[in-house]
């Protein structure tokens, strides 16, 4: 991959020297850009953040490097990956307004971009490690799951925009391959980068033995790699989720790509259900159950929230290439049927990606904290099994927990179960 | 659209003068330019064709032009899509080695090229028209199918040589459009171009009332129009296989994309179960019976060598994204159930895409020569609605046919049926 010969990583020390005369940033920090309040804070896996602050106000500015931050130059990847950060931003606010932050600046050579700084929003993980409600949570994540899936399609897009916007996406050759081997194959089998907790191993190999949850698996793989539905966020866990006590909002699509409607959705809850099995090493007894609950009514309000909107979108902006209104209403036919039917298959698919999410997390490369904080691997391996099995139920058969009360009982149950 | 301002059209009287010193035709066909013998033969429904015969031998030159032919100027198409052709015709022959003709030259902004011209063959559709048979017809058309589904599938590629493939293809913007409304929607409507026999109109009209079968269509042209899975001929009909009695050879990739694996081989077989139906207005009494079921017997062979191919690939060039061997043969697993659940599948699919061609070719606006070709209206009518329920059959049901021997029986039935 070729690097513009322009590009340099920002540092905290050249930072005002080079972003201080870009409008954009000059006019919404404010005051002498050698003044400057300037933190490098990224504390994720692949970029530079930093935060600005100054007279006026604060800023993010997010910079790719040409590695893989928490592995080091050994793992080289595209800064181009930027560029298509970007692109899903202003996609997503288009598609989703008002959730993800909003973008004043895009310097694409030096594959950076300045957006609003979200505050006194923090990552969703830290809260729920924290035992903290957040109002609406499920319905806003499942509206806009519902919003960005309808609305990046070819319900609502015509057939040369999607085309092109999938081709523009395609240029992000080498960022699908991660998620690929990250996600749907590394976990299921010793790969270099795997680590789980060792007393978690006799349920690891079980599972890895599973040689029909591994075909199901690749069959879920075929379906992402290839199902180029709509523009995802492709990473939507708890970490790219901020919020405060009521306001929820959704960052960091740097995985985007066209993919299947159910992923992220299904990514979503995989996060929620992680955080429901952990939550016994993180609470006192006196405060888990009612907790525990409060996740479950999230899971459930994503769902139908999700449901609710995609129908909504369905009645009122269905105006692409697929089910056309020639064909149903404007015959007498109600395409609502077709509605219920496209949804059942999303909600299904949606949970085998839940349930490869909730293995993954435990057994590749990228942890949770919601496990990885938890210090008696005892404990740990107790809980992660759990949510590996239930993982496992969910990918071997969706179909019977496409009854969202089903769903809550198999939660229920797996909490309880003393697997180890 | 901007076409190259180099861009002009071949004729026949400018043809010696532009591509005379052309080494790549010159060494071919040998001999004096201007003696050279020209004839435009594109009988097709898009571009200019031209035969072009010396001393030494022939050569096929094809060039797009920036409309639809057998419209006219009223409605431009895209001069780029020669482009696509011409990387469909070059990844085909390694794919697929010795089916599509060799390209001797490419020419970019006059998006032509020059190709192998086959001889003696003719056009597939004149010969099951003529009663002609053609040894190992099925046989290398399902071969063909497996070979260009497996090798331009994940199964085989690494991801980002896959994806920067799908990139490649979705420049091609304005072709997708084309068969998405030609193939998966007119015909469920009364859409502008469409036309068919009037006599045939109570069918027709009972088709498209069936909601729920225009749903099915719907989410089978959203896998289409979405699902990226393989590089499809994307127009394989029997107008698109040239043939001797013994020499299969299949041309004109144009409608080429990135699409679901089971496509082409639907079409293919519904353009044999088309000749099927359309017989008894072509065959003396005598001869019917046995050419019918000559036709059975190659979409037999056709799904079969599909599946022993496809099979074969899967053991032997397993070594895409997809799965993996790591995560089954190195762990002692078969992945052989795996592969042949997706061959299910694919059968499935591609019935039910079958089931569809077998409407839009009597319905929408590209008709076949196999009906076209009654004169008597009311034996069109018969012949063709036995074809609309069999393929209305086909979409409903995909998975009561699946065995070949119910979809022999299925055929058998719907050609003695009196509909009309």
């Amino acid at each position: 991959m070729e690097i513009d010969q322009h590009y340099r990583a920002l540092s905290v020390e050249t930072f005002s020297q080079r972003l201080g005369e870009v409008e954009a940033v000059a006019s919404r920090v404010g005051g002498e850009p050698a003044r400057w309040d300037i933190r490098e804070v990224g504390d994720g896996n692949l970029n530079l953040v930093f935060i600005v602050s100054g007279d006026v106000g604060s800023v993010v500015v997010k910079q790719a490097l040409p590695y893989v931050r928490m592995v080091g130059e050994s793992w080289p990847l595209p800064i181009y990956r930027a560029h298509f950060e970007y692109y899903a931003l202003v996609r997503q606010a288009k598609r989703a307004p008002g959730i993800a932050p909003e973008v004043y600046y895009f310097d694409k050579p030096q594959a950076l971009f300045v957006m609003e700084y979200l505050h006194p929003h923090t990552i969703l993980r830290r809260k729920l490690i924290a035992g903290e409600r957040v109002a609406q949570l499920g319905e806003t994540i499942g509206q806009f799951c519902a919003r960005t899936a309808f609305r990046g399609s070819e319900l609502s897009l015509s057939s040369p925009e999607k085309k092109q916007d999938v081709g523009l996406f395609s240029g992000n050759v080498a960022i699908p391959a991660i998620t690929e081997s990250l996600v749907f194959t590394d976990p299921y089998y010793a790969a270099e980068m795997n680590h789980h907790t060792p007393e978690l191993s006799p349920v690891v190999d079980e599972l890895r033995r599973n040689a029909r949850l591994k075909a199901k698996v690749q069959r879920l793989l075929m379906k992402f790699t290839a199902n180029t539905e709509t523009m995802l966020h492709g990473d939507l866990h708890s970490g790219s989720i901020m919020a405060t006590d009521t306001d929820v909002r959704v960052i960091d699509p740097e995985f985007s790509q066209y993919g299947p409607m159910a992923f992220d959705l299904g990514m979503a809850v995989a996060n929620f259900l992680m955080a429901y099995f952990s939550q016994p090493a993180h609470r006192q007894e006196s405060e888990l159950a009612a907790y525990q609950t409060w996740i479950l009514d999230v899971i459930e309000a994503c769902f139908t929230s999700f449901d609710a909107e995609f129908r909504h979108l369905w009645q009122t902006e269905r105006t692409g290439v697929l089910f056309p209104k020639a064909l149903f209403e404007e015959q007498g036919n109600s395409a609502d049927d077709a509605c219920d039917a496209l949804l059942d298959e999303i909600r299904l698919d949606a949970l085998a990606y839940c349930g490869i999410e909730m293995h993954r997390r435990v057994l590749s490369l990228a942890h949770n904290a919601d496990f990885e904080e938890i210090e008696d691997p005892a404990l740990r391996a107790k809980l992660e099994a759990r949510n590996v099995l239930m993982g496992q139920a969910l990918i071997m058969e969706p179909e019977a927990y496409g009854d969202l009360s089903a769903l809550m009982e198999l939660a229920k149950a797996y909490s309880q179960r003393e697997v180890l």
